[in-house]
C-alpha cells in the first residue's frame, strides 16, 4: 500500500506544476510518473480539478492498462501514457523516460491545430532539441474507432519511428488537431519540457510574424547548444 | 427570505469566478443562477465591482423581469438572461440550463467584433461543442429601439432556431459587435464555459495566424471527442 | 498642511491602481487628482517606484505649474496635466475632470506608435465613447523646443478643438509616437479609463488581425450603448 | 570571505528580479554584479532554479575567468559576462557598467531569431536609447568552435565597435538566433534594462502588426526624450 507512496507523490507534484506554470485551465492536463522496475505509473484521476487533487487520489496503472491501485478512474488519456511508456521506456530502457505530461497550452495547441512542426529558430529550442518539434498526421478514422487513446500513443510512436527520431533526444511532440505531449526522466521533467514546448511555440510564432521568411538557426549553433547541455562534454548545470 | 439563500450564493460564487479566471476587468461581466422550479434567477447587481459583492447583494428576478427580492438594481443585461432562461430552459426543460454568464473577454470579443463564428480547429473545441461557436448578426435598429437587452436575448434564440442549434449541446454564442454569452447546468458551469470559449477563441486566432488556410478538424475526430465527454458512453470524469 | 490630505491620498491610491491594473512597469506612469475649487492638483513625484510611494510623497501643483506643497520634484509630465486641467476643467467646468492618468500600456502605445486612432469596433468601446479614440499628430519641432510637456498638453487640446471632440465625452487620447492619456471625474476614474483604453486597443488589434476589413459598429448600436451608461435616461449602475 | 558580501547580495537580488519581472522561466536567465576596483563579478550558479538561490550560492569570478570564490559552477554564460565587463567597463571605465543580465524573454528572443534590430518607434524606446536596439550577425562557426561563450561576448563588442555604438548609451543588444543581453550601472539596472527591452520589443512588434509601414519616431523627439532622462540638463527623477 505504501509501496507506491513516492510515485504517487511525484505524480501529484507534477500535476500541480502544470497549473503553476499556467499550462492548463481547470482540469485540462495530466501528468504521470513511471517506475520502470515495477512497470507501473501513477496518473491524475479523470476530470478532477487541481485544487482537489491529493497524492492519494493518483491512480496506479500497469503497462497493460490494469488499475493496480486507486479508487478513482484514471485520466481519459491513460492509454496514451501507457503506450508511450511501453514503447519509449520499456523497449529502449536507456531512454530514461519516467514521466509524461499532456496539456492544452495555447501556443502548442495552435501549432498542432495548424498541423505544422516547429522549426528550430533559436538557441532556446536548440537547448532542448536539435530537431524540429514534430507534428503527427491526424489520427486515421480506423485507428480512432479501434481504440482512440491507445492509437494516439501509437500515432506518436509510429511518427518517431518513421522520422527516425530518438525519444531520448526529442522529448516533445504535437498531435495534429489535438495538442502537446512531452516526457522526461521524471514526472517533473516532463512538465518542465511541456513548459519549454509552450515557450518555444510562442517564440517561433512571434518570429514568423516579424519575418515570415525567417531562416532556421545554422546547424553548427544548434549542435553546440544541444551538446553543452546534453552532449558527452556537457557543462551546463552543477 | 432564506428561500433563495443557496441560489444567491451560487450566483455570488460564479461572479467571483469570472474575475478569478480573468474574464473581465472591473464590473464588465455578470453571471446568474436559475431555479427552474420557482422560475427565478439570482443575478449580479449593476455596476458593482467584484470586491464589493456579497451573496446578499444578488438580485432575484422572475421570468417576466419582476424583481422578487433585492435592494439593488439588477445587471443591465438582466433581460437577456431572462429571455435565455425562458426560451432555452423553460421551453426545453431537458436542456438543463441553470446558469448564464456574459463577459467581455478579449479574444471572444474580437471574434464577435469581426462578426465571425469560430471554426472547430481542434479537440479543445470538440470537447465542448461539435459545432462552430456561432456568431449572430448585428441586432436590427428596430429591435434595438424596442427593447435592447430583451431583443439581444431573442437574437441569440432566433439564431439558434434558424441554425438548428441545440442550446443543450452548443452552450456558447457570440453576439456580433458585442461579445460572448455562455450557459450551463449551473452558474459555475456557465463561467467555466465562458473560460473555455475565451481559450478556444485564442487558440483559433493563433491557428489562423500560423496558417491562414488551416482546415477544420476532421468530423470523425470532432464527434469522438464530444462523445467521450458527453455521449451515451461518455468516459471522461468520475 | 492637512488641507490637501484627501487630494494627496486620492492621487496616491490612483497611482497604486496603475500598477494593480498592470498598466505600467517600474515608474512608467503617473496619475494626478485635481481640486477645481482651489485649482490645485496632487501628482506622483518623478521617477519614484510605486512601492516607495506614500500619500505624503505626492506633490501639490497649481495651474501655473508652481509647487504648492511637497519636497520632491513632481512627475516630468506635470505640465501636460497642468494644461489639460486648465483647458479641459477650468474653461469648461461642467466637464467634471478631476483626474488624469498617463501610462505606457503596450497596446495603447502600439496604436500611438502606428499613429492611428482606434475605430469603434464594438460595445466595449461604445460603453465609454461614441467616437474613435483620437490620435494626435507628432508634436512639431518648434513646439517641442519651446516647452515639450506643456506643448504635449496643448497638442491634445488643439486636436480636440479641431476635431470638435468634447473632453467630457471622449476621455482618452493617444499622443502620436508616445502613448495614452486618460481623464475622468476622479483620479481613480482616470486610471479606470486608462485600463479601458488598453483593453479597447487590444480588442481592436485582435479584431483587425481576424478580419483586416472589419467594419465599425453600426451607429445606432454605438449610440444606444453610450446612452444606457451616460445619456439622460442612463440605467447602468446603481 | 566577507569581502564580497555586498556584491553577492546584489547579484542575488538581481537574479530574483529576473523572475519577478517574468523575464525567464525556470533557470533561463542570469545576472551578475561587477566590482570595477577589484575587477571581480558575482554571478548566478549554473542551472540552479531561482527559488533555490541564496546570496552565498553566487560565484565570484575575475576577468580572466578564474573562480575567486564559490563552491558551485558559475553560469554557462559566464565568459560572455567576462568579455563584456573587460571590454565595456575596464577599457572605458566611465561607461559605468556594473551589472549584466541575460534572459530568454519571448519578444526579445523573437526579434533576435528574426535577426532584426528594433526600430525606434516611440518615446518608450527613446527614453532608454536614441539608437535602434542592435542585433548582431550569427556567430561564425570558427568563433563558436574556438570558445563559444567568450566569442559571444566578442561578437557583441565587435558589433558595437563596427556600428560605432557607445555601450554607455546603448545598454541592450540582441544576439542573432539567441536572445537579449542588457547592462547598466548596477546589477539591478541591468535587469531593469532587460525588462525595458522586452517591453520595447513587444511594442515594436504590435506597432508593425497595426501598420507594417510604420515610420520611426522623428529624430528631434527621440533626442528630446533621451536628453530629459540622460542629457546634461536631465530633469527626470529626483
Amino acid at each position: 500500500m505504501d509501496a507506491y507512496k513516492i510515485l504517487r507523490e511525484e505524480a501529484f507534484e507534477a500535476n500541480l506544476e502544470i497549473q503553476k506554470q499556467n499550462l492548463a485551465i481547470y482540469t485540462w492536463g495530466n501528468a504521470s510518473a513511471f517506475d520502470p522496475e515495477r512497470a507501473v505509473f501513477a496518473i491524475k484521476p479523470s476530470g478532477v480539478p487541481y485544487d482537489k487533487l491529493t497524492p492519494e487520489s493518483m491512480v496506479l496503472v500497469d503497462l497493460d492498462g490494469k488499475i493496480v491501485e486507486g479508487k478513482l478512474k484514471p485520466s481519459s488519456d491513460t492509454k496514451t501514457h501507457q503506450v508511450l511508456y511501453r514503447e519509449f521506456s520499456r523497449k529502449t530502457p536507456d531512454s530514461g523516460i519516467k514521466g509524461i505530461t499532456h496539456t492544452h497550452s495555447p501556443y502548442a495547441v495552435a501549432w498542432a491545430q495548424a498541423k505544422k512542426s516547429v522549426p528550430v529558430f533559436g538557441t532556446t529550442h536548440a537547448d532542448h532539441s536539435v530537431e524540429e518539434i514534430p507534428c503527427t498526421d491526424f489520427i486515421s478514422e480506423e485507428a480512432l474507432k479501434n481504440d482512440y487513446e491507445l492509437e494516439t500513443g501509437k500515432l506518436i510512436v509510429e511518427h518517431f519511428r518513421k522520422s527516425k527520431l530518438n525519444p531520448a533526444h526529442v522529448t516533445m511532440a504535437l498531435v495534429a488537431g489535438h495538442g502537446p505531449f512531452a516526457w522526461g526522466n521524471s514526472a517533473f521533467q516532463s512538465v518542465y519540457n511541456s513548459a519549454v514546448l509552450e515557450e518555444i511555440c510562442k517564440m517561433a510564432f512571434l518570429t514568423l510574424r516579424i519575418d515570415p521568411e525567417a531562416k532556421p538557426l545554422p546547424e553548427y549553433i544548434v549542435r553546440k547548444h544541444w551538446e553543452r547541455k546534453h552532449g558527452p562534454g556537457a557543462y551546463y548545470g552543477q
